[in-house]
């Protein structure tokens, strides 16, 4: 059972530091504490209980320390800033579990640039040693890449050349598209296992400042407060990300039927009231639908469906939403707001079905409606004194899929309709505009419901990740569709090939001194 | 070995008649003359020979057809358009035969949207019964479907809940990208194997017209005929695709060394001056390299590098460009540039490593440098009385990617520098401006040219395709990258899956009477 939370006191591997509108997150990997058994994480390289720490650091700065405009992230070690993830611990992992862990530490990275694109926090990569594979990963995350000039420490993509599989968390993509390393050149790093030193690595644009080692600390420095200079975070107090409770989200796991039930509780009067704590109803139900999608994606690997529920009234969520809207340029309100976007995007990522069952009692409203917007399908009771749902203006941009699409448009394809919004729709009208999928009378519903979710439960696993992979994601790409689309799809198809995983595969050989034995087929 | 080119007399499965401004494809499959053996291609499902079929066909009309402007492509059997790729085929096929067959089929289908898109040549599908899988993905490549209602005929897209596997050729992209078919019911319509009848098919969006049986025939002929007012094909003599001669490119396979050598020569006086044949340069060349590629593509899979040179001179490339440029209003220059386009975009979507290889007496200009712009990498010897290579105008809108970028933007990552036009440049300006890779001196061009193939043939070939895909397409995504990247690399991951493939897998126990059985992990 892998757990999400957790907090500084609990930290292994980072360090986080605050120093007036400078944060430093330092990278000191205690290569013992391995989040499974049986490898060692050596040379600062890591594991999911890593990115766990790196996660929760994130948060920890953008709500507990509203000062802090920049972040350096760097190292512990000496000479060696981070080699990626541990070889040994892919080597021992599932297909599941490699592919899981990919997809955690690529939103983890998204992250960074997502707070830097939305709420002003900056973050500087200070590669004080050699860096390779996700590590250099990593630091192409950040706004900006400052290195050593040691004459000896490196960066490298030693993926392809060294294990036969991709740089899995975005690297390929982020060095043309972000970085526009030139693509033949791009080529050659990319089958370089040695990689390139400080000099080569500015001349071809993979990181943007070299500094000899005695005036790494110096540079670092001012770097990172030009890049504060750039931030409107506004300072003041903090708030709290106290333990996580379970007040907001139902969880219900039926093993044997493969599917869960998650029942969001909609706000009541009280919730909704700004107060500056964790408990504050948008990021309490933030953090804890967080949690639930990581542990469902984690600990329970075949529970395919999952049916997404609400439980209120429409109009509370409609005044949570006109509040969240009126206080936007409010810092904390921000970062609220960012959690639950990062949070919902990780839905749409999430290689299961989900499929919205909008009853009576039900509250898919404004910030909710977004669980309806994100379900594959969904079934709304048309009967007299039947549910209703309801827009706000926060569904047409507050909460954009990583395409940078809201739920709404990508829908409808880019050719949404005229919709109300903050009306209460019955469910006629709610299936004559296309927001919900079927809208059965109280004969059918039952029957219809019960046969929607086991024929589905019943379909080839592979065949509906593919596809709802591609169905979610229309029209507009970016760099982050490209790294869960093209870059995510080829790492899953490389990670069962025998080439890489079989008993002579690169990963598997990696380390034994055995060369591994490829099959040559260019497929 | 798959031998690409035909002709007419030699076809097995496809009529074509030409009237007017109006042909007419008729896919009439005889299920005995499927391209491998072990499978019938009843219901009239296709194998790669069919497509073949239909690549040549296409090429017929667009060349030996000028007065024609649109296309009804229709079905001989009664009641049954086409029921997709023959699933017993593909049960039987090896994963790289599939991964293939799946590239050329929709690299078919683009290249009608390509003619429709630059060459004014129209397709109408006229769904005259019922249209399963890639039978619909061919519709969906169409202007329009028409679609017969006789209240039995359905449309289907049945991959996922029949075969565990996905439509492979664009069905999944198109529907939500080129028909806008909203999400929740595309949904809906991929995973119900039985398929829609034409009133719901209609409604959905999934088609454009629909006709009772006895309106059909007439009314197919109303929207082809309006489909024809849209062409601005010109009419009169067209040009016989005579059978492909070997003249311009030479290839050279090394099977041991796991590298093809493929030399194109460059025009001669006399083969620049237009004439109204299959041989004027540039049509010739096009035809000789399409053929080449697939060639290697399916007869060479263990060939993972592609050495690509040119023998010529500079000048006279160029002066080719300047009259293609000056013609190209045309009908015979825009197809052959058009054709040319097509061929070239195979380049990119091979899953083969390229390096061009730039020697004295070469003559990667204008058109031809595209296949330095291809290249993964470049290496070009500096030298006195070295080679030069020159971008000519064509470099900057004739041949654009599959992702509508030219490879001079893509190679740069969108941010080209200013480079000269017509003008020669010696290697080191090349290599200064980015326009290769490597640029080694006398001393040490053996050495360098030689280590950089023999590191690349013995990296994994998977990694290399994966990365690849990644760093050809950086920036622009349209629909066809999707199609080729997203969606190809999902099927990819899911046609080695045991769920689909595996004794119990779901393609291998169709037909069988057997239920396949599944993995239940959500991967």
């Amino acid at each position: 059972m892998i757990r999400f939370d957790t907090d500084p006191s609990r930290y292994h591997h980072w360090k986080l530091a605050c120093d007036g509108p400078l944060a430093t997150l330092t990278l000191d990997i205690d290569e013992d504490k391995g989040i499974a058994p049986g490898y060692k994480l050596k040379l600062n390289s890591y594991d999911l209980g890593v990115d766990i720490e790196l996660h929760d650091a994130v948060n920890r700065i953008r709500f507990e320390h509203p000062e802090v405009k920049a972040v350096i992230v760097t190292s512990g070690k000496s000479r060696m800033f981070c080699s990626g993830a541990n070889i040994y611990m892919l080597g021992l992992s599932t297909h599941a579990w490699k592919v899981n862990f990919c997809k955690f530490t690529n939103e983890t990275r998204n992250g960074l640039e997502d707070s830097s694109a939305h709420s002003g926090l900056k973050f500087l990569a200070a590669l004080n040693g050699t860096t390779a594979g996700g590590g250099y990963e990593l630091a192409l995350a950040c706004d900006e890449i400052a290195m050593t000039d040691d004459r000896s420490s490196t960066v490298s993509l030693p993926e392809v050349p060294l294990l036969g599989v991709l740089p899995g968390t975005g690297g390929l993509t982020r060095i043309v598209d972000k970085r526009k390393v030139r693509r033949d050149l791009a080529d050659v790093f990319c089958t370089t296992a040695e990689g390139v030193r400080a000099d080569r690595a500015r001349e071809w644009k993979l990181v943007d400042h070299i500094f000899k080692p005695q005036q790494f600390t110096e540079g670092v420095k001012a770097r990172a407060l030009e890049l504060a200079r750039q931030s409107d975070r506004p300072g003041g107090a903090g708030v709290a990300l106290t333990p996580l409770k379970s007040l907001l989200v139902d969880l219900s796991v039926d093993e044997q039927a493969r599917t869960a039930t998650i029942t969001v509780n909609g706000p009541t009067r009280e919730q909704i009231a700004l107060r500056r704590s964790a408990e504050w109803y948008p990021l309490q139900l933030a953090r804890e639908l967080d949690d639930t999608i990581l542990n469902l994606r984690h600990n329970h690997l075949e529970v395919g469906v999952w049916i997404l529920k609400t439980r209120g009234t429409v109009q509370e969520v409609l005044d949570l939403d006109r509040l969240i809207a009126e206080l936007q340029p409010d810092w904390f309100v921000r970062e609220t707001v960012g959690y639950l976007r990062r949070t919902l995007a990780r839905l749409d990522v999430s290689s299961r079905s989900m499929i919205a069952v909008v009853e009576p009692g039900s509250c898919f409203a404004g910030t909710l409606a977004e669980l309806l917007l994100a379900a594959d399908r969904s079934y709304m009771l048309d009967a007299a004194e039947g549910p209703t749902i309801a827009l706000s203006p926060l569904n047409f941009g507050a909460y954009p899929m990583v395409s940078g699409e809201t739920r709404v448009s990508a829908r409808y394809c880019g050719e949404a309709p005229d919709l109300p919004r903050g009306t209460p729709m019955e469910a006629k009208t709610a299936k004559r505009l296309g927001l919900v999928t079927f809208a059965p009378d109280d004969l059918d519903w039952d029957e219809e419901v019960r046969i929607a979710i086991e024929e589905r439960v019943a379909l080839s696993p592979d065949a509906l990740t593919g596809m709802e992979a591609s169905l979610r994601f229309s029209g507009r790409e970016n760099m982050l569709t490209r790294v869960f689309g093209r870059l995510s799809a080829w790492q899953n198809w490389i990670f069962i090939r025998p080439n890489a995983v079989g008993e002579q595969g690169a990963l598997k050989v990696y380390g034994t001194g055995s060369k591994a034995k490829f099959n040559w087929e260019r497929i």
